[in-house]
């Protein structure tokens, strides 16, 4: 048995081996990837099964002939039954398998963001709606659950999460961040790769770095930066799901920063990721931006000098197909590229398929995989777990929920329409839009029928009003009679995601403003002007002003994109069959410019008074969400008045639910840097806890924050901790904030080591 | 006679010389100012002249005890006839004076950017329509006259021009601009330093650097930008203003840049400013932006070391008022500040005054300054001159101009209200707005009196149809009576400055999005209903999007608040009177999000073929303007096919009147660099001229482009010429571009030096 077959030697040694006794070529296939679209549709509607027509067009032959690094979307990229799949994946694997000289397998990867993208998979809430439960031990059993599936079915790796920190609520792909916050974003987004990588599926993380921060929030625009936001907002959930989640994959931006694209820039791929954060995993492509780097960049004169710039830069896979990278030994030929260049980039993805098991002597392409139910009862109920406490309860202050009435007008677009539960990178809203004519391959209820079965004993009338897009205001009229006509209106309106114009919200679906799509305003507008009390129901990949309503409507409720269970939790929260528990990780916006964007802001990005005439600050902050019961958070007590720029803060806080019904609060910890040698926001979330808490009960929550979390880049654009006064504030959002107290962190300003903390330590109490 | 009082010697050894007798405390004195403020109203209405309150104030006595540095805005505070302006500057002198121990005066400065900002003088274009006229000698004949009057007065600086680039439509101070282009705003700011100074008033370039880039547009808001946006678009018209216009002053921007407040960044005050341009004039602060550091920007715990950090890192005055700088003795004693770096600011402040004459014997404040005519009828032509010459016609596809017509409906709030003719930093729109009840002492004629003075053998209705910007649409149905009576309508919509809100555009009036303020968009949708053929007529200091109407206005014409004779140039384009030759300073948006707010943008920047639903590109170009006669560019001819990187480049092309009457052409040349190190935009201007040509005449135009000019800042953010292929565009807008030619930069990267050369040649051939 060759030495790379044993798998009782290390991986790194089992590699050396192989990687001494391959070509040039051989190095570069792995490097590379096959995506076996549908290139013919079938009579009938509907396309062929990749298969068919791929296998004898002689692209696949050619392409993985020295070997192949990569398999793309074997299962996400046609609608077919997961048997049909499995076997395509075989097929495809036992080829690659049996041109390799070295019988080494691709790597199957799938879009998996809010599950399997694949037809009949369970569709799980939005990137944006975990945001919404700060609640990584749920997010964690849910990646669990789409790894465990994916496991299955021979898929090794998966293109989620999205670690982006939202910039700019325009920007079409807010639905598939988790929010606007660096811990937040960072803490789920380790909790989904652990989820994901414990169920033996490698995560990715993307886009790194820049991308959410695109001009005017417009998909792929160039990203005008400086170094401090880049190393305080958009760095660091990369740097915990790396540390802290130990992922295997990264995926770049595709846009510049400051005039350097994200896949050429060494900087990022291998200064800040592997020399900085012992980043040991392999680094893929954002689908061709090797090539954007000649046709889009225009930082090379062609492919074989795109493929050198990112190979060097940092770059080890080509993705989603072998195109710059199929230049790499003529980039050597031509000195662009050297050979040591090209082995560490093939070490590092055979390094990934030896810890895959792709390797090892009894892997076999005819068992790797198996057919699995994709949508299982299991995954079902974590959906609406996840669902059900990702729904945020925005204002209630008229106490119309928990609604009672025999008699209620759903209205709007969103109440009949299942697929806008579902986010862009759904299987339904991805792929399934090219085949209008077919089934979704999932059992989804619509809001109207989860309300209907909710409200058994009332009368529901049910009107679209208007679409979610068109400006068609023709059915507003009869959704106002139906409003009149009942005790209660609830008006369904938000988004429909899809790709590049074929929605509302996702990739390539920017918008110039945030007003609600189409008529959707006007709608929302007369139903108000009824005067039958009404709740305001969001269902949105992104926030929307609000503030031309709020005022108005009895009840706001934001959902975010809730997934395949979404309507019947929805119905349940406005019921009151399940008690609201989520916190927005987003602010809504209060008038349509709705900026900046980001509560991290300081003086001058968030006080207008006497400089601009535009208030920038949300209708709703980040972290607000209001309870069919009440809380109070007490007893704020700070271990000391003083802490050395190398010590830790212990911060105690008391949570009590001082309702009558069961819920849960998020304990929220923002600390304010009084003064610093660069400007620094007024307050930023440290740390957090979701507690649950029966009626009248208390816990007290305790949370350790290291120096570390104090730190931010200083002038000399070294991460800092830095003396002076300080103040930590507690409470149940961003803007609700009653407990406050100061210390000083005293000493000299002290220069803060990689491998810094990333992460409070937080421990619960017992009931009170 | 003391050395420093002789004039025959070197204006550096005088200043020594007093430098050397002075106290610290005599020395901070120079660096402060005093700003009397009228602080008590009159009885029935106005204020009373800032004398009579302040100067039994004690305030005045004891800011100025150890002398003072500038007397700020002593007419453009309160409406004040000239003849008391000049008596109350020559009051405060005599004191400040009479205080010196070495009787020194001060600098008195006032607001000049559409003129003196002084009650009846003459208020010119704003800036943003001298970009329009794409005329540098004009713009310095301007600011002479602007400057002529000042200096009579005895006012010795003027706070303009701003030479911040637009990069936000939305940002209320776009009017304040010259437009999205550094050559564009260096070149013609750099004219009006020359007019301005050569009058003997020294001009104040701001805000020095980043303010037009703030986030979403909004004032004062965070700058976060890289290197390469702020090297390569934002520095260069400042660097052109200091190394070509010789500027005597320099006024910080109050934002951060990435973290760091302008007012506190030795980088751009000393290093950028002082040691790479060689400027030796003095800093002089944004109103009260070193008292920011402390409250806004949070980089110090009080304002002494709020004042010690803005001066040693090189601001060298502060205003409007002394505040952090009065506490400058005690940073001294706090070891805050050197007694030498206290010195060296007083040195630059007083090697000003030298230079002005304030430190020459013979000066007296009484006869410093003498009323003049500040609305004269030489300042009116100018203005004239300048408004007709700033007027774009967008379209005329119908060829509906210049307009015959018997029976003419002029709807829309510009009709009857002159001052949406004048800019925010006019003193009608900064100070009158303070005192309605009070005459702006300025005459102008409303377009709707210019219309029918322009138009008299027509019949002429008049409806303002809705407000600027209160959404009252009562009067629309009146508006479009008139129109449908009418064999043509004008619709003239757009902005009415002021600040803080008290205006549609200006500081402070910031905007969310580009639609047309209030419900002027209604206004012209119900005229454009009526079918009768209509010119829109937009007057505004921003760039509104058109994209909704441009299919059905007949004809379009752009004027950017003309100015106080703004009524009959616009009357005049109407007629043909006057043959418009206005070419944009900034694109005009298609749609309201109008991203991205400049045409310099690469691939990523400008197209969204297959990455966003957004169409960034504006609905008219950069550069664009029509006329009623027609230009041909033609046999473009470049001096090489090859150029070393420390060549240059010369172009040739020629320009022809083809129609029928006279005009001129602004002949506008483009470069693009095909691959960069870094990412390169896809064209920029270069160079341009504007050409006068009778009917059916040419000439040659030949352009001198060094090497220098095709530089940009490179992966290690030095600034490099870099070989490769290069394109030459020549044309008559940023779009319209039929003349092409390639070349190759040879040789090695070239590192350009300080010094470099930021202007083109230009030469006019003889007619042909």
């Amino acid at each position: 048995m060759n030495l790379w077959e044993q798998t009782d030697r290390p991986f790194d040694e089992r590699v050396e081996a192989l990687l001494d006794e391959m070509t040039t070529a051989e190095m570069a296939g792995q490097l590379g990837a096959f995506w076996p679209r549908p290139k013919e549709r079938k009579e009938g509607g509907g396309e062929v099964a990749p298969m068919e027509s791929v296998m004898s067009s002689g692209e696949f032959e050619e392409v993985s002939r020295d070997g192949l690094g990569h398999l793309t979307r074997v299962f996400g990229s046609a609608p077919v039954a997961v048997e049909e799949g499995v076997a395509n994946l075989a097929r495809f694997q036992a080829q690659v398998v049996e041109r390799s000289r070295f019988g080494i397998p691709a790597i199957a990867h799938e879009e998996c963001l809010t599950g399997l993208t694949a037809w009949g998979a369970t569709v799980y809430p939005a990137a944006i709606a975990w945001g919404a439960t700060f609640d990584p031990d749920l997010i964690e059993e849910m990646a669990a659950a789409i790894g465990q599936d994916m496991a299955a079915l021979g898929v090794h790796q998966g293109l989620s999460p999205l670690l982006d920190v939202v910039r700019d609520y325009r920007w079409g792909r807010v639905e598939e961040t988790i929010g606007e916050d660096p811990l937040l974003v960072g803490s789920l987004g380790a909790a989904y790769v652990r989820g994901l990588q414990g169920a033996g599926v490698d995560a990715t993380l993307k886009h790194f770095v820049g991308y959410s921060a695109s001009r005017a929030g417009r998909n792929h625009a160039p990203v005008s930066i400086g170094t401090r936001e880049l190393e305080d907002i958009l760095l660091p959930p990369f740097e915990m799901a790396v540390r802290e989640g130990g992922v295997a994959s990264v995926m770049n931006s595709y846009s510049d920063l400051d005039g350097v694209p994200a896949a050429a820039s060494r900087h990022l791929l291998t200064h800040v990721l592997r020399e900085r954060w012992g980043f040991t995993g392999t680094v893929v492509s954002d689908y061709w931006s090797v090539s954007f780097l000649q046709g889009m960049h225009r930082v090379v004169d062609d492919l074989t000098e795109a493929g050198a710039l990112s190979l060097r830069a940092g770059m080890d896979v080509e993705l989603p197909e072998t195109g710059a990278f199929g230049h790499l030994a003529e980039a050597i030929d031509r000195g662009l590229l050297s050979e040591a260049e090209l082995r560490e980039a093939t070490r590092r993805v055979l390094l990934q398929k030896a810890k895959l098991g792709l390797l090892d002597p009894d892997w076999d392409p005819q068992t790797a995989g198996a057919a699995t139910d994709l949508d299982s009862p299991r995954n079902r109920d974590i959906a609406r777990r996840v669902a059900e406490e990702s729904i945020v309860l925005l204002a209630n202050e008229q106490e119309l929920l928990p609604l009672r009435a025999e008699k209620i007008a759903l209205v709007g677009p969103i109440a009949s329409d299942a697929l806008t539960f579902l986010g862009c990178y759904s299987f339904p809203n991805h792929v399934m839009q090219r085949h209008p004519d077919m089934s979704t391959g999932l059992d989804m209820v619509t809001l109207a029928d989860a309300v209907r079965a909710e409200f058994a004993d009332a009368e529901v009338a049910v009107e679209a009003g208007v679409p979610i897009l068109d400006p068609d205001t023709s059915g507003i009229a009869a959704a106002v009679e139906a409003a009149k006509a009942a005790e209660v209106a609830i008006v369904a309106v938000g988004d429909k995601a899809g790709m590049f114009g074929h929605g509302t919200s996702g990739e390539g679906c920017d918008v110039v403003d945030l007003r609600l799509p189409g008529a959707q305003a006007a709608l929302v507008e007369a139903v108000l002007d009824t005067g039958t009390p009404t709740v305001l129901l969001v269902v949105s990949g992104r926030p929307y002003s609000l503030g031309a309503f709020a005022d108005r409507a009895a009840a706001i409720v934001q959902a975010f994109m809730p997934g395949a269970e979404g309507g019947m939790a929805m119905a349940g929260v406005l019921s009151g069959r399940v008690n609201p528990v989520g916190k927005l990780p987003v602010g809504i916006p209060d008038h349509p410019g709705g900026q900046p964007g980001t509560y991290i802001a300081p003086p001058l990005g968030w006080f207008s008074d006497g400089v601009s005439n535009l208030d920038p600050r949300p209708l709703f902050p980040f972290g607000h969400g209001r309870s069919y019961t009440t809380y109070e958070v007490s007893g704020l007590e700070l271990s000391a008045d003083e802490v050395t720029t190398d010590g830790e803060l212990t911060v105690t806080a008391t949570v009590t639910n001082t309702g009558d019904r069961a819920g849960a609060e998020v304990v929220q910890v923002y600390l304010s840097d009084l003064t610093g040698q660069v400007v620094r926001p007024l307050k930023q979330l440290v740390a957090y806890v979701k507690v649950p808490l029966e009626a009248g009960e208390s816990r007290t929550v305790t949370f350790g924050l290291h120096t570390d979390l104090m730190s931010f880049t200083g002038l000399d654009k070294t991460r800092i901790v830095e003396p002076g006064a300080m103040e930590v504030k507690v409470g149940s959002s961003s803007e609700d904030l009653p407990l406050a107290g100061g210390f000083t962190l005293t000493g000299d300003v002290r220069e803060v080591a990689e491998g810094r903390v990333l992460l409070p330590t937080i421990s619960l109490g017992s009931l009170g």
